[in-house]
């Protein structure tokens, strides 16, 4: 049974295991610092599809097929898959996971539906009805400049502070079999915002987000940030990490400067891959969770981590009507 | 501890109380067949906001609220709401959740929306970490015609094919005390796409879903149509409605034609009210559930539903782009 602690923390009985994990990148993201750690690099964006959303589809569903293969199982052992993205009603999962045939629950948590898939996935196997599941996410640049900033032949300006969509996938086959890496812990997260309103500027209307997030799992488990290897963001890129850190220290006396990492700024070489702020989208936590901090994890390179996914709430039409931007991020806590 | 059986069915233990449901609904809506049960008839379809979008986030708020008032319980006391809609971003919960303060779980699956959020809330309930949620979902006529189909203006045509979007939501806070009506068992479905292209015939798009839902259900639970008060499906009309009996006849050999209630049939008199094949949303389902339905277990007027929520997980750019429209239903049995 879970059991419910603090503000909105639930400890997980299960310790639902992550089996396996993978993680599917483009071209650019496969050029950055992490590229060693994918599973597979798509040189090319279309991925052999004639539209950028039918491309990003393809990639959430290489990476669900190769997370599910080197879990060493078939489609039909995974008993449900929780998985969302950023197009609009979500099309890159449906279409991704159409002909899967696995039970299939559809999440919206914008760029934090990593953890929020997380979340789902584990209360399944916490609810003692599922033994095997998958979480998921994607991102596409393409699909996601057309759909929420301008098509790409355009050739739209970026301002300093915007950030860059992660072109990839990452999912995960979650078990209730005792195992290496596991979740221990998740919180669902609360709306916070605070009427930032720019668009092309992600990273400061989600901040708050984080910073409640991190800082009510910290307080709940009675945990502080020295307790874990690293305190993860994604993704609120250099802008948004820099206001989290002075957020939680002027607010709360909490310093995560020395383990705060944000998967924006992981992904690329902000310096020489002109990304600006840093890499964003549903697809880069996952894809930098789902290589990076799983597999360290596995080779003992890291513990504990906090995982925390921040998600931008708006649309392109609430921007438009002159609504702010709503935040929310959902933590897990994963360990070795 | 929820038990797997069958296919893909939870028997949940927890036996989920719905401690209290609310349904809000616009004129038209208030005009229907259902016009006693509801909470409240909005005759402002703008619900004084200076936009359709903004009108369904007062109008998801509304449902929640009241849902939340009616167990006498304050927005502090719920400890997660599982909440979408079929607005781009899920707008319509974002921002009409957005000031609650309550953490949340943003889902999408489209007009199945309400079975999904049972579904999910039901999981959270069955961890044992969870002892008040909110599960809700919400339409709006105008801000779906807008984005699915032509702005109201352009004065469309609409094919007697076509159902019409239901202004309305509805919100039950689930318990984990032991109660009447209680949700138990939870079905989620699998995606069914057999081609059908056509947008204004979500009917025929959505049936094979709800097919597979009701037959897999029935199946796993070794219960068939006569030991329910009511199969209830959300929406698909009348077309969808001839379509399931027939199918359900002809491959499963079940007969649910006795029992069938559809709720695009149930809130509208598509004689009188000009809606053509009945109604359809996210809000039509939710708002029929938490009026004529749970009131009607409340009352001894019915002891057992299935109910089963149909979505089509298309978006107009997937139509454009020559897809056809992928269904899924998702189910909960309640009892009383």
């Amino acid at each position: 049974m879970g059991q419910r602690i603090g503000k909105n923390t639930i400890l997980l009985d299960s310790k639902p295991c992550i089996i396996s994990n993978a993680a599917v990148v483009g071209r650019k993201e496969g050029e950055g610092p992490l590229k060693d750690g994918f599973d597979a690099i798509f040189d090319d964006g279309t991925m052999g599809q004639d539209t950028w959303e039918k491309a990003e589809s393809q990639m959430l569903r290489a990476a669900v097929e190769t997370a599910i293969q080197k879990a060493e199982l078939t489609a039909g052992d995974i008993q449900t898959v929780f998985s969302g993205d950023l197009l609009n009603q979500c099309i890159g999962s449906n279409f991704g996971l159409r002909e899967l045939g696995i039970p299939f629950a559809g999440l919206y948590g914008a760029c934090s539906t990593m953890a929020l898939s997380l979340c789902m996935a584990s209360l399944a196997i916490e609810s003692g009805a599922f033994e095997r599941v998958v979480a998921a996410t994607s991102s596409h640049f393409c699909s996601a400049e057309k759909q929420f900033r301008y098509p790409l032949e355009y050739g739209g300006q970026r301002p300093p502070s915007a950030q860059w969509t992660v072109t990839g996938s990452g999912a995960c086959v979650l078990g209730s079999t005792k195992g290496r890496p596991y979740i221990d812990a998740i919180h669902i997260g609360t709306i916070q915002d605070l009427g930032i309103k720019d668009g092309n500027n992600m990273g400061a209307a989600m901040a708050p987000a984080a910073k409640k997030t991190i800082s009510d799992f910290l307080s709940d488990t009675g945990t502080s940030p020295s307790d874990y290897d690293a305190i993860v963001t994604g993704d609120i890129g250099e802008i948004g990490s820099t206001l989290l850190r002075e957020l939680l220290m002027r607010e709360n006396g909490i310093d995560i400067s020395s383990v705060h990492k944000d998967c924006g700024l992981m992904i690329f070489d902000c310096k020489t891959q002109d990304v600006h702020s840093g890499g964003s989208g549903c697809g880069c936590s996952a894809s930098v969770l789902c290589s990076e901090w799983l597999n360290g994890i596995r080779d003992g390179k890291y513990k504990n981590i906090m995982f925390a996914a921040t998600g931008a709430l708006m649309s392109p039409v609430s921007s438009l009507q002159g609504e702010s931007i709503p935040g929310i991020a959902h933590g897990v806590i994963i360990r070795g």
